[in-house]
C-alpha cells in the first residue's frame, strides 16, 4: 500500500486536485489518499469547498505528492516558509505530480531547475517569471522529467494521472480506469490544443 | 446571483460533484456554490475527502440542485427519509442535474416517471431496477427532459454541465469555460462511446 499525499492550500482549484484523486481512487487496493495542508486546518477551495486536512507534519510515507494550482498560488510563491516545507516534501517523495499552476510552486522550490515542465497555458507567462531556470514547455498536455510529472491546466491533470498509471503500472490499468470514469483519455502528452499559437 | 446547491452524502463519487462544480465556478459572478447534506455533518467521499456541509434545512434558494452518484447511493435508494427530503428539494428547484448513479436517487423520488434519463453505463442494470417507470436511455452522454438533466458516469457530468451552460446562457460561454478548464468538451449529448454494445 502506497500513500498519495494531496497538498492543499486556500484558493486551490478544486478540479486540479480532484481529477487525479478520482483516477487514483480507482486503484484503492494500491494507494491510500490523504489530504494535507501546512497547518492541518480546514482549507477552502476556489469553489467554496471546505475540506478537512491533516498537517504536513503527519505525512507518513513520501510515495506520491500531488500539487494542484489555482489563484492561491499567486501569494504562496512568495511565502518562503511554505516553499521550504513543500521542497522538503518533494525532495523526499518518490514521485511528484503538479497540475496547472501547481508547477509554479514546484518551480519555486528549485527542484525543477534544468528540468522540463509545463503549466496552465493561460497563466504560462506568470509561471515562467517565477523561475526561468526551468525548461518550460509551451506546448504539452503534460511533461515527465525524472520523478516529476507536470501538467497543463485543470483537466490535463486527469490525462497526466492516467499517464502516470500507464508508466508505473500498465497501459491496461490506465485504460480500465478511463472506462470506469467514462473519460475519453487524451493519451498523447504532446497533443496540446490549448497551447498559445 | 443564483444558488447552486450540491447535494452530498457519504461515499459519493468525488469527481461526479467536482466536475460540474468547477464548470459553474467559472461563472462565479452568476452563481454561488454551497455544499449540503441531510444533517449538515461532515461528509466523506469515496476518496477519503472530508467535506464540511450545511444541512438541507439551510438551503436558501432553490435554483439549481446537483446530485452526484457513487457507492453511497446503494443504501440511500432504500432510505425513504432521505428520498423524501431529496424529493422536496428537487420539486422546488428550478433545475436539477444528476451525475452517474445520482439519477438512481432522483428516480426513487418518482419525479423522473415518464421522463427520459440516463446514468452510469456500468451500473445501468441496477439503476433501471430502482424505477422502471423512467424512460431510461442506454446510449446518451447526457439527457435533458424538462428541468431535469441526467448524465452518464463521472466525467460525463462535465460535458452535461457545459451543455447546461450552453442551454441557459450561451454556447460562447460554454466554449470559454471549456478552454479555461483546458477541457476537450464532448459536446454531442448523443455521442456515447461507453454505452454497452
Amino acid at each position: 500500500m502506497k500513500d498519495i499525499n494531496i497538498i492543499l492550500f486556500d484558493d486551490f482549484t478544486t478540479l486540479d486536485a480532484m481529477g487525479p484523486v478520482e483516477v487514483f481512487r480507482c486503484l484503492e487496493k494500491m494507494y491510500e489518499i490523504n489530504f494535507y495542508s501546512i497547518d492541518g486546518k480546514d482549507v477552502k477551495s476556489n469553489s467554496n469547498l471546505c475540506i478537512r486536512t491533516k498537517p504536513f507534519s503527519e505525512i507518513r510515507n513520501y510515495d506520491l505528492a500531488v500539487i494542484p494550482g489555482g489563484m492561491g498560488t499567486r501569494s504562496l510563491v512568495s511565502d518562503y516558509y511554505f516553499i521550504e516545507k513543500l521542497k522538503n516534501i518533494c525532495e523526499k517523495s518518490e514521485n511528484v505530480l503538479s497540475v496547472c499552476t501547481g508547477s509554479a510552486l514546484l518551480a519555486k522550490t528549485g527542484l525543477l531547475n534544468g528540468r522540463k515542465a509545463t503549466s496552465n497555458k493561460m497563466a504560462l507567462n506568470w509561471v515562467i517569471e517565477q523561475n526561468n531556470e526551468v525548461i518550460w514547455q509551451k506546448k504539452a498536455r503534460w511533461v515527465v522529467d525524472g520523478k516529476y510529472y507536470t501538467s497543463s491546466g485543470i483537466t490535463a491533470g486527469i490525462d497526466m494521472a492516467l499517464g502516470f498509471v500507464k508508466d508505473k503500472i500498465s497501459e491496461d490499468s490506465a485504460r480500465k480506469i478511463a472506462i470506469a470514469l467514462e473519460y475519453i483519455w487524451n493519451e498523447d502528452s504532446e497533443n496540446d490544443e490549448f497551447a498559445v499559437k
